[in-house]
């Protein structure tokens, strides 16, 4: 794996939306081409859905998906956005020659006013690492409840999600996350090392590391969720593919667009094309020694943190099921994304 | 140039000391071994300095400073930082042994009460990207002033910073970073285009790219220098090693502890190793075509940000002497960070 920490996240809510006052996360997203290319062809293949529709952009930042339902057609638009991006997104949509069709509001979702009292599509790039840290999730459905027609055919772009997890081999690189902070240019760094095995990790995952198959753990509906499916809890085993070490689970998910004429989707899994969500990684103190065959049960749980709400608590519990009483094992450990 | 934008760096003071608090600064300036090992060579192998002397750390993060500062002998260290990281660095010091030898205070420097009315020596890894952005440098001046011995024996690490300038070839990455707004999934974003060149990029150049020799633009000496100068202009030549294209002026600084028995000195600047500063790059509006031999001369213009004192505001105007009238080029342009 890249060392690459967690970049551009922090505590405060202060923080959450000023960062996206800087156009480098504007950047890393637009150049994120299999997220924006999902969506470029889950809204353009699909003027049949946006012919003439009201559509709402939450979330719009630099009004990219909002242009994309202009070019598919759609009546009008609105997008959303809590940040000073929305300056330049006006700007972006002027020159585009789109102002007519695309009105653009700063501020939270249960403050603007919208021009139309309901809408019939809801486009959205909520998605956050591990899904939902740091996620728009709940504005989106928020959004939904008060302005998606009512009728029974509106639509949300993307509808559907789901969080997967794996088990990796990662020894080497374990080493320098974690073992590092054993001796710190001759210090005992210990009180850090606790942190760096709390914290979990946002990085590239080779899919060579993978020992494990894939499993999903949570599936998302847009249609009917509630904020409360944000916490879950959900047992799951692992198939072990090959005889090897798993130092650590994985945690990643896939993005549907079941509403397209051919459906869409995307992956931020290992097995495919990089996108700037990478995969999570959740470090064990121990070292599984697993065999071809068996397989890691556990239960995943995961909820907002009580003081920020924006803040994950997620638990894993985890038992190595072999006859082998040599290598039998079992933990828990608790993990904060903040 | 690796795509790696001014990572970590926001508007609001708010954020400036959250920031703080996550642990992947602190990993990053840690394993940033140039640096690390500079300090932990000017103190440790300076026992002779450090010997029963009061010592004030600044900015002290998880105190590696003050205990270097230990090792070498300081009858006490203060560590002083605004970060809850603090709370981090006393469970560090305490594993260590050292919670006798070193007090940490969290608060501003401002505004805590240290133990002693004065200190024998400062040390602080004060330095932010191009040396001055987001730096602790006026912090530390403050503490000179009202902590260091008057008696004219009061050592500062280090005490002396400099600012190089370069010009570089960069097309290709210049074209990856300015160019890409011409065309984004079809729509025009000339609007971040402008912001774009308006902002310096934090980010490695490899010397290969670099075109002329370097020059100094800035020398401060820690023991003299007051927070006005840090608002300079300064008039700069780089002369053309090759005849090539320029694209844009670097920027990078070299500091040294003048006092050590062996002084120390480290750079930050293409040339040498890999520390977390990088280098700082001014993109020009135009390529000025050079030929070797030539110069560009012009002048460097930096002053804090009249609103948000961390922000830099800096100006630079060029020109290419050249006797080739179809290759004459002179502009200026101004640059945020921010």
């Amino acid at each position: 794996m890249a060392d690459e920490k967690m970049k551009g996240m922090e505590h405060s809510e202060v923080h959450y939306f000023n960062s996206y006052n800087h156009h480098g996360i504007h950047e890393e997203m637009l150049k994120d081409e299999v997220r924006t290319r999902s969506y470029m062809n889950a809204i353009v293949q699909n003027k049949h859905l946006f012919k003439d529709k009201i559509v709402l952009d939450v979330g719009c930042g630099t009004a990219i998906l909002s242009m994309f339902a202009v070019k598919a057609g759609a009546k009008h638009v609105i997008g959303v956005d809590m940040s000073t991006i929305i300056e330049k997104a006006k700007e972006i949509v002027e020159v585009n020659g789109m102002s007519d069709k695309i009105t653009l509001l700063q501020g939270k979702m249960e403050e603007v006013e919208l021009p139309f009292p309901e809408v019939d599509i809801i486009i959205s790039e909520w998605m956050g690492y591990f899904l939902l840290y740091e996620s728009m999730l709940d504005t989106v459905l928020y959004a939904r409840d008060k302005y998606l027609v009512k009728n029974g055919h509106g639509l949300i772009f993307p509808d559907k999600a789901t969080i997967f997890m794996a088990g990796i081999e990662d020894g080497e690189y374990k080493d320098e996350k974690i073992g590092f902070w054993d001796n710190v240019y001759g210090f005992d760094y210990s009180p850090l090392k606790h942190t760096a095995l709390t914290e979990p990790l946002v990085d590239t995952v080779e899919i060579k590391a993978v020992v494990t198959d894939p499993t999903a753990v949570l599936t998302l509906d847009l249609y009917t969720c509630t904020t409360a499916d944000l916490a879950f809890t959900s047992p799951f085993t692992l198939d072990c593919r090959r005889s090897d070490f798993v130092h650590a689970l994985i945690a990643w998910f896939d993005i549907d667009f079941t509403a397209c004429h051919k459906p869409i989707r995307f992956s931020t899994g290992p097995h495919t094309k990089y996108t700037h969500w990478k995969q999570t990684v959740f470090y064990l103190r121990e070292v599984l020694t697993v065999e071809q065959g068996e397989q890691i049960r556990g239960v995943l749980e995961n909820k907002p943190n009580e003081k920020n709400k924006r803040d994950l608590d997620v638990k894993i519990s985890y038992q190595l099921e072999t006859e082998d009483v040599t290598r039998q094992a079992q933990g828990s450990a608790e993990y904060k994304m903040c």
